[in-house]
C-alpha cells in the first residue's frame, strides 16, 4: 500500500527485501502444524496448502473471525490492510494463536498507481515484491479459464451455433489483468470469414471476472466445477440462457484452477501464517478472500483476521450478506478502521489542510463513523474502532474520537502497526478479543434469502446507506423481474457503487440522508450465485494514468526489483 | 503429444500420474549436484535453478550438444519430442551424464487439438500434466510483459502522445495463451474519448511474441532487459521507430520476467533431469528453448539434448543460423528423426494406405530425408537418422532406409523409446555418441553477418528449399532496404513458411526443386534480433477445432486432471 501519508526512511519493498524471513515450510510445521508434504512450495517463502490437507480439517472445531473494515476511504487513506496485518501480528504479542487472511494484488495496479496491497511499513505481508507480482500464478489461471470459455463462446459461433446464440447477447466479456483501456470496448472477428462474425466484445480486468468470484465462494473442487457450469455466457434470440456447461468448457475450465484453489500461504514481518488467495473487485464482486482460506485458518488459528474491501457500507456489507450467507461464516468482532485525517477530510477539511489541529472538522467528520459503527450493530456483531495513527494526529483529536466511540458504547484504540509491527497494535488486539470473547456478536443477516431481488436493493439502500428510497428504470425493473421468473430470486444482491459515499456521487461525504439510489443496470453472476446492481459509474477496465508506476519498476542485474510500492 | 498412431494400453497422461517420480529438490542434488537452496521448487517435482547459481557455472567445461531435428513433417507423425526425451535416457542407459532441454508447451494448443508437449509414451517429460498446463507460470509471465507494453503504447496516445506514435502504424499487437480466432484482428478504444483513439489492432497466442523470443536468446537479466528495450513498437507519421525503451516500460517488462528467467528443471519418466523452458514460434520466430536453459545443461552434463521446432529445413536452419550465431553453441551430431509412415507419405502414400509395406513409395520419399541429410551436412554437422519405430514398419523397409542413409554415410538406426523408454533407444545414443566423438563436425553458419538481407533470404531459399529464387513485390523489397539502412542488415534472417513442405506450398511433399519462394512480407524483430521473413500464410493466432480438446479436458473431485494427450 502506498503509505504516502509517513514519511519513512524506508521504502515497502526495502523493508520487505531486508526481513529476514522463515522457511514457509518450517513456518507451516511449527507454528500451523502442516507437514511438508502438505505443501506445494512456490519458492522458499510462498507455499500452496493442499487440498487434500485442507479436507482433513473438516471435523476441527473453528477459531474466532475478525472483520477488518473501514470508515468510508478518502484521499487521506485509513490503511485497512496494515490493520489486519498488524492486528494479527498483536495478537500473537499477547499470547494469542492467530493467523489473517487476505486478497490478492491484482498485477494491473502494480503497473498503474495504485500500488500493491500486501500492506506497508512494519506491518507487510511478505515477499512484498512476489506477493504483488505473479505470486503463485493463480490470477493468470483465473484468466486463462475465463478466457477458454470466451474463445468456446465465439468458437462454437463460428462452427455452425448449434445453441442458437444470439452475437448481439453474449455478455461473456474477456480478461486481461492489466490496466487497458484500449480493450474496454472493442469489435472482435474483423477480417472476414475465417475469423468468424464481427461483434462487440470487451475486456474487464481479472479481478472483475466472474470466475474469480466463484473462485472465492467455492467450497472445494466439484463446487467450483459446478458454478463455473451455471455461468451465464450469452442469450439466444428468445433470451434462453447459454451456460457454460452446454459448451462443456466447465470441466476444462476448473482442471485450468485446481493448483490455483489451494490456500497461498506467506507471512508477515513478524513470521505470522497468512494466507493470501483470490481477490474479487468489491464493487461488482464480493471483495474478500476465498472461503477456503478463511475456512482453513479458522481450523489453523485460534484467531483469524480477515478484510473486505472498501468501507463497511460495501465490503462489510458483502461479506456478510453474501459470503457468511452462503457459508455459515459469522464475525466475532469487526474492526472500523479509521483515520483523524479521514475523518476530517469527512468534516470538509481539504487535504492541504490536514495537518493542522480541526476538532470542529472532526466532530463533523464522526458523522461517517458514527454511520458504520451503527451499520455494524444492525448486524448483531460488536465494533471496534482502531485509530490508524499519523504523526500530525493530536492528543485532543484522539480524544474526542474516542470520547464519541465510548458514548456509543464502543471500544475506540490508537494503533501504529505502520511504524512499530504488532506491537504497535496489542491495545486494538486486547479490545479485539474483549469484544469477541463478549460473545456478544450475533449474525443478523440483513434481508431474508425469499425477499424480492428488487427489495433486497431497497434494503441495503435504506438500512445502510440511509437512502430515501432506490429508483430503477423500467428497463432494469423488467430485468429484474426476469431474474425472478428465472428462479434466481433468492440469490442475495451486490451492489456496485461509488466507495467514496454512502451516497452514489462520490463527493458527497460524512452521512448522507434521503438521498436516490439509482439502480442503472442489473447483472445475473449465476455462478457466483448473486445478483450484481449497478448504481453510477463503475469501472470494470481501469486505465493508466499519465505517468504509469511501471515507468519506474525495473529489476537490477542481480535480481533486485525496484519500484514497486 | 498426441501418438495417434501408436496403440497404447495406457494414456500418456496415465503413465505420467502413475509414475514414480523423484522430488526434485533430491533428484537436483544427486545428478546434478545442485543443493536445495540454489532451487526455486514449484511443487515437489518441478524448480528454477536460481539465475545466480547458473551464474556460478560460467568457467565450467561444456559437455557435448546434440540436436533433434525430423524430416518434413506430415500428418503421419515424427514424434521428435518422445526422440529428444529418449535418446537422453538412452545415453543414461549406456553410461553417459545426459540432459536434455525441451521448449515448454503453449497453453492453447492444449485444448485446442494438437495436445501437449512433453513426449508421449514412456518418453516423456514429468509431471505432463502441470508441464502442459501453467507450469512454473513462464508464459503467463511472458504475456504479461507483452501486454504491460501494449498497454502503455495505447496509454502514452491517450496522454497527449509527445512521442508523435502514428495510431495505423502501431506494430505491437497484443497476446493471449489461448487459441482464439475472434482476436486476431479486432478495432480497439471504442466507445468514446475516455477509452482512447480507435486503431486497428490484434493478438497472437503468448509463443508468437517477440518478447517469448528474447526470453530465449537473453544471456541474462541484464541483456534481456536492453534487448525489450530494443523492441519497436510503433513508427511516427516520419516512419521514425518508437521504442519499448522510449516508453520506459523495458525495466517493468524485465521485473515481471525476473523469476521466469531461471531454467525450469523436470524429470523424464526414468529420473533424467530436463530443463523444459521457454517456447517461441518455430515460424516467426527460433522455436527452440531457451539460450539459458542450453547454457546452463551443458556445464551440467556431459551430453545434452536439445530439439528445434518442425523439420530440420526450418527449425534446425534457425537453430544454426540464429542460436548458433549468437551464443557460439555448436551441436556435435545433429539426429534427423524420420518415420516409416511419414517417408511413405513424402512418397505419395495416402493416410489410409499407410499400414501397406510399399517400398517404391518409401524410395520416393526418401528423397526428403536425403535432403535433410545434405543440408545437415552443408553445415558441416554430422547426421544421424533415428527411425522412430512404428508396428506396421516392415522388415524390407526398414532395411531400405539404413541402406539409403549407409549410401549418404550415414548411420541410421531404429528407436523404440514410445514403448520402452530409454532402452528402446541405445542403438541411437551409441551411434550419436560414435558421431559426436568423431570429431568432424565443425559449424558452418549458411550465411556471413554482413551479407545483405534480400541474399541472406535468397541463401537460405537455395541452399536449404533448393529454390530456383525468392520473388519480392515491391513493398517487401523496400522495406528490406530500409531496415538494412537504419543498420539492421547485420542480423540474421527468421523464415516463416509451411513446415509441411521445402516449398511454400504446403501439399508438395517429399524434395521439390525449382520452385519460388515468395516473400510476402517482412518484419523487424529488433530485440529478438532478426529479420522474419513471411513466405506464405502464417497462422499466429490459432483457432479452436470444431471439438476442443476442452471438451474432454476435466478434473475429479479429488484433484486428477483428466482428458489432456
Amino acid at each position: 500500500m502506498p503509505a504516502s501519508q509517513h514519511v519513512s526512511p524506508k521504502s515497502d519493498i526495502a523493508i520487505s527485501q531486508d526481513a529476514p524471513k522463515r522457511p514457509i515450510v518450517e513456518l507451516a510445521r511449527e507454528k500451523l502444524g502442516i507437514a511438508a508434504d502438505e505443501l506445494e512450495p512456490y519458492g522458499r517463502y510462498k507455499a500452496k496448502v493442499s487440498l487434500d490437507f485442507v479436507e482433513t480439517l473438516k471435523d476441527r472445531p473453528s477459531g474466532r473471525l475478525i472483520l477488518v473494515s473501514a470508515i468510508t476511504p478518502t484521499p487521506a487513506g485509513e490503511g485497512k490492510t496494515t490493520t489486519t496485518v498488524g492486528l494479527t501480528d498483536a495478537l500473537v504479542h499477547i499470547g494469542k494463536k492467530a493467523m489473517l487472511c487476505l486478497r490478492e494484488p491484482s498485477l494491473g495496479p502494480s503497473f498503474g498507481q495504485k500500488g500493491g496491497a500486501a500492506g506497508g511499513g512494519y506491518a507487510q505481508v511478505v515477499p512484498m515484491e512476489d506477493i504483488n507480482l505473479h505470486f503463485t500464478g493463480d490470477f493468470h489461471a483465473i484468466g486463462a479459464a475465463h478466457n477458454l470459455l470466451a474463445a468456446m463462446v465465439d468458437n462454437h459461433v463460428y462452427w455452425g451455433n448449434a445453441l442458437g446464440i444470439d452475437t448481439r447477447r453474449v455478455t461473456w466479456r474477456r480478461v486481461v489483468d492489466m490496466n487497458d483501456r484500449a480493450l474496454r470496448e472493442i469489435v472482435c472477428s474483423l477480417g472476414g470469414a475465417v475469423n468468424g462474425f464481427p461483434r462487440e466484445a470487451g475486456f474487464d480486468i481479472t479481478v472483475a471476472s466472474e470466475v474469480m468470484a466463484i473462485f472465492c465462494l467455492a467450497e472445494n473442487l466439484a463446487d467450483l466445477k459446478e458454478r463455473l457450469g451455471d455461468i451465464v455466457v450469452a442469450q439466444t434470440r428468445d433470451k434462453a440462457p447459454i451456460r457454460a456447461r452446454d459448451l462443456a468448457a466447465n470441466g476444462a475450465m476448473a482442471a485450468l484452477l485446481k493448483e490455483a484453489l489451494a490456500p497461498n500461504l506467506v507471512q508477515t514481518l513478524e513470521g505470522t501464517p497468512a494466507f493470501v488467495h483470490g481477490g474479487p473487485f468489491a464493487n461488482i464482486a464480493h471483495g474478500c478472500n476465498s472461503v477456503i482460506a478463511t475456512r482453513t485458518a479458522l481450523k489453523l488459528a485460534d484467531w483469524v483476521v480477515t478484510e473486505a474491501g472498501f468501507g463497511a457500507d460495501l465490503g462489510a456489507e458483502k461479506f456478510l450478506d453474501i459470503k457468511c450467507r452462503k457459508t455459515g461464516l459469522s464475525p466475532d468482532c469487526v474492526v472500523l478502521v479509521a483515520t483523524i485525517r479521514a475523518l476530517k477530510m469527512h468534516g470538509g477539511v481539504r487535504k492541504e489542510d490536514l495537518f493542522a489541529e480541526n476538532l470542529e472538522a472532526l466532530e463533523e467528520g464522526l458523522s461517517n463513523l458514527r454511520r458504520h459503527v451503527e451499520n455494524v450493530k444492525k448486524f448483531g456483531l460488536v465494533p471496534v474502532v482502531s485509530i490508524n495513527r499519523f504523526s500530525a494526529d493530536t492528543v485532543a483529536e484522539i480524544a474526542l474520537v474516542r470520547d464519541a466511540c465510548a458514548a456509543l458504547g464502543v471500544e475506540a484504540c490508537v494503533a501504529d502497526h505502520w511504524a512499530e509491527g504488532g506491537a504497535g497494535a496489542v491495545d486494538v488486539a486486547r479490545a479485539v478479543v474483549r469484544a469477541a470473547e463478549s460473545g456478544k456478536s450475533r449474525l443478523n443477516l440483513l434481508y431474508p434469502d425469499d425477499m424480492p431481488l428488487v427489495e433486497k436493493i431497497r434494503t441495503v439502500a435504506q438500512q445502510i446507506y440511509q437512502a430515501k428510497d432506490i429508483a430503477l428504470d423500467a428497463p432494469v425493473a423488467e430485468q429484474l423481474a426476469a431474474f425472478q421468473a428465472a428462479g434466481y430470486g433468492s440469490l442475495p444482491v451486490c451492489i456496485a457503487k461509488t466507495q467514496y459515499s454512502f451516497s452514489t456521487n462520490h463527493e458527497i461525504k460524512g452521512a448522507p440522508t434521503g438521498h436516490i439510489v439509482h439502480v442503472r443496470e442489473v447483472r445475473l453472476a449465476a455462478g457466483a450465485g448473486f445478483v450484481v446492481a449497478i448504481c453510477g459509474d463503475v469501472m470494470t477496465m481501469p486505465g493508466l494514468p499519465r505517468i504509469p508506476a511501471a515507468v519506474n519498476i525495473d529489476v537490477t542485474p542481480d535480481g533486485r526489483i525496484i519500484g514497486l510500492f
